[in-house]
């Protein structure tokens, strides 16, 4: 059945989140023996992608469900231990594939508690209460502030390079220096300490940034998360309920109210339909749940489906009643609700970009690529636009067209800190306003907005091999010419951590060096020292 | 022996130099039968490490010994073809550390490329006379501008993922979307089309800049060729003879006149000693000849040395020397040979930077880290200062010290556009400005210069500790981790290509996709399709 993202604060296993006022708490106390597949103990604090999806879970609903919180908590239920980082038993038994998506979900949970203090007043403070190794410490680096006790033993560290031959790949190289600019020799030597670095000297080389003594600790942290939440002007609304999401799954494909997936197993694809609204406007109706939709599918497709390289985007619906939804949210950001909607729906897109998967956007009559459903169409790699009627209804009058909004020109960044449109006219001195309106096939392609427009006769032969060829490519180059075309223009820690840390993370993971019987990563714990094939490359 | 790097246009097997005033005509005529290792044949204007060694020979003469060369055009010396890229059978074969320190070669002799026309007034002008495929399109993307034959059958194209499952890696990815500023969904139907692209497409998708029929191509490189060096200010001054090196090569070491490596085989380790200058300052005289030789030295321990992961960088000599040394050259930048020389300097810093070695360096009494020189300390990963006498000499007076010259403030800046010093105290908001001056241990220590300042005592213990730690790590995640952490902050098309696209590239080339048995690049020309793992990661 794969993986399910599904989860609720009653039934985890992992965390407790408890809300007081403008303060919430995330404790993590994991529970050594519900690790997501079976085979290794969840020792130390340590985490699986079953712990990641239950703070993920969190961070969602403490932006929809608790408006009023401030400042989160984020600290450990256990004695003298913060969090030991991923499971190295999992990650030395698990496939290649397994691992990086795993490193991508938790590196995309991190940025997301970054864009919760930076976009919608909920700073997160980490309350390091014990050893805080590899990704433990990844962790509190995506937290606003991090307090570490001063016991004399309790240590921030980052000991992947050292003990396992791999890289802190949840950010943590490039956070360290880029985010908390710590100089760059003093990060080699702390990336290369096993033993990582405690009080004072933590606070000078800028790892963290106060530490408190046991006796003082739980005060400070109080202190501080006051300190944290004078700075939100969150208002202490009620907060909305995320009810769980329906969904159908069979072996073809996955149905939700908005959305709907269709494999094609022989062919290595999948067609995603995301419909437009049917209800008249309001604030949490289709954009809030159409995006919950597409996250969990996202999220399952990545995980669950590997072998369907090619994802074909598609609407359906009315263009107006796009516009007509999303202008009501626009309008109204300055409620908190409409805020969470768009950042939401800004983090989803970014997943997208993400994806190792090849996206390919059909644009046809009866779609409705209109503003924020555009934003899909240009996350694609290609976009294309029938010019024309539909194929199956040579006397419609019904023709495709794009339609740009303000949605298009601001509220949804990618990672590169550009609009989509921003990133596709990338160094072209063309004004990008003149393309707010409606726009068909012929005035598309003109203006750059699709890859191709092949009318009715074409569009079937040349859909069909544009498709086809794609998935006769090697997987790995296509994720890799992604990965460089994608992201034109400026880098940000996001990118970077995308595009330059996980990559090398990558190699690393499939080089013998780590990953081979003798490998740093398989021998972990074994009592045998890893040996190296000691060429450098 | 291992390669060397020695070349001279009289000798040169695959291109030919030819000076007419100010434009230089490189064109490239590869000899078939002279690969530089057996088992390949370098049909159709294919290259290897042989042939590009030449290309950055006649890069350096032309700055060197032609300064008053304005336009350089690169162009093809065969029928119907301009250059087919790197020779496929030469990557097949070649271990993994073969192929990825090539293509850093090459991607730093492109580069150069760019360097001599934005910083010495010689522009490069691709005539792109028949086929441009793979890196022989990656060549043309280095150049300032692209002239295609207009004959309808002469394409460029990137058929590498399409024919080898592996990316464009000598830049070409990067440069089509952050150099040419192709519409990315445009790029990636390119770099899927082995085919490629032609004609007027080629213009208008701005992968090439202008096309010519082949009745008015000569002449219209010529007139192009002329225009391009109008731009330039370029004195028509004679040059100066690039004599060829002096070199010893033993089994333990490689030693110049003013650098010296010694190799510690069973350590894996090299001790480079960079001695300042002994005669009285003069343009062409110490920092030329020791630039060329620390040049040749990183290019051979890079090619020929891949165990020795850790180099031991020192320096010996006056500091005042170097520093007037430097200050003659800096007090004359507007004379072409000075800003020659301080330009090269700056790329065999830049080669430094991307080295995948871990850099180490020790400040000893008795060096001379002044000005340039304090450069190298601040290109490595760490800095050691010994706080005491000379360690053999406990009487003595002689202490370390650092000077941070106008060398350490701009002229050298890495390829993210930051010097050495504003990476290393990235982010924090201190005043670099107050660090010119001189520094001993304890103000080095005091100013964040060095990494630690051991005092005589310490100093042998904590040195042999530091390296042996370092040469026990594995070094796939020392590279990794060092490319992460040299280049924090801004990113361009040059750290992109060396950070992102490599260490995709690197990737790739690992993966069964690719260079396992059933794999692209191995299956390449052998009449049996590629096998692929569908599974995407």
């Amino acid at each position: 059945m794969g993986v399910s993202f599904d989860a609720h604060p009653d039934s985890y296993r992992h965390w407790r989140l408890r809300v007081d006022g403008p303060i919430a708490w995330l404790v993590l106390d994991v529970a050594e023996d519900a690790g997501i597949v079976p085979g290794y103990e969840l020792k130390l604090n340590s985490y699986d992608l079953g712990v990641d999806i239950e703070l993920y879970d969190a961070t969602q609903r403490l932006r929809f469900e608790h408006p009023g919180v401030r400042t989160v908590v984020v600290t450990s239920g256990k004695d003298k231990v913060f969090c030991a980082g991923a499971n190295i038993r999992m990650l030395a038994a698990s496939s290649h594939e397994w691992k990086v998506n795993f490193c991508k979900f938790t590196n995309e949970t991190r940025n997301a508690m970054e864009d919760a203090t930076a976009h919608s007043g909920q700073t997160y403070l980490a309350a390091v209460n014990g050893s805080c190794a590899g990704g433990g410490y990844e962790l509190a680096l995506a937290c606003d502030h991090i307090l570490l006790v001063d016991d004399n033993s309790s240590a921030v560290s980052l000991p992947e390079v050292s003990l396992l031959g791999v890289l802190p790949g949840t950010g943590g190289l490039t956070r360290v220096v880029d985010k908390r600019h710590v100089r760059k020799d003093l990060a080699d030597v702390f990336a290369t300490r096993s033993d990582g670095v405690k009080g004072r000297t933590a606070v000078t080389w800028r790892l963290v940034d106060e530490i408190a003594p046991p006796s003082a600790f739980d005060q400070a942290v109080r202190d501080r998360a006051r300190e944290l939440a004078t700075r939100s002007t969150r208002p202490d609304e009620p907060g909305i309920q995320l009810a769980p999401l329906r969904r159908d799954v069979t072996d073809d494909g996955i149905r939700y109210d908005h959305v709907s997936a269709e494999f094609d197993r022989a062919g290595g694809t999948v067609t995603i339909i995301v419909r437009g609204p049917s209800e008249p406007p309001s604030v949490d109706g289709w954009l809030l749940a159409m995006t919950r939709q597409l996250d969990d599918l996202v999220l399952r497709l990545r995980t669950n489906e590997p072998d369907l390289g090619t994802w074909i985007l598609k609407t359906e619906g009315d263009s107006d009643a796009v516009i007509a939804h999303e202008r009501l949210l626009l309008d109204s950001l300055d409620n908190w609700l409409s805020n969470e909607i768009i950042q939401y729906y800004k983090r989803v897109l970014k997943r997208l970009d993400v994806t190792s998967r090849s996206l390919i956007a059909l644009i046809e009559p009866g779609s409705c690529f209109a503003g924020v459903l555009a934003e899909l169409a240009l996350a694609a790699d290609r976009q294309y636009m029938l010019d024309g009627p539909p194929v199956d209804d040579p006397d419609s009058e019904l023709r495709a067209v794009i339609t740009l909004t303000d949605a298009n020109f601001g509220p949804f960044p990618m990672g590169n800190g550009l609009t989509r449109l921003e990133s596709r006219f990338y160094g072209q001195s063309d004004d990008l306003k003149q393309l707010h309106g409606t726009f068909d096939a012929a005035d598309a392609m003109a203006h750059g907005l699709v890859t191709d427009a092949p009318d009715d006769i074409d569009w079937p032969d040349e859909i069909r091999i544009a498709i086809e060829s794609r998935t006769a490519l090697s997987p790995d180059a296509c994720t890799g010419m992604e990965a460089n075309h994608r992201f034109v223009g400026p880098e940000t820690v996001e990118t970077k951590i995308f595009g330059r840390l996980a990559a090398w993370q990558n190699w690393i993971f499939v080089r013998p060096n780590a990953s081979g019987p003798d490998g740093a990563l398989r021998r972990y714990g074994s009592g045998q020292k890893a040996v190296f094939d000691r060429k450098r490359v």
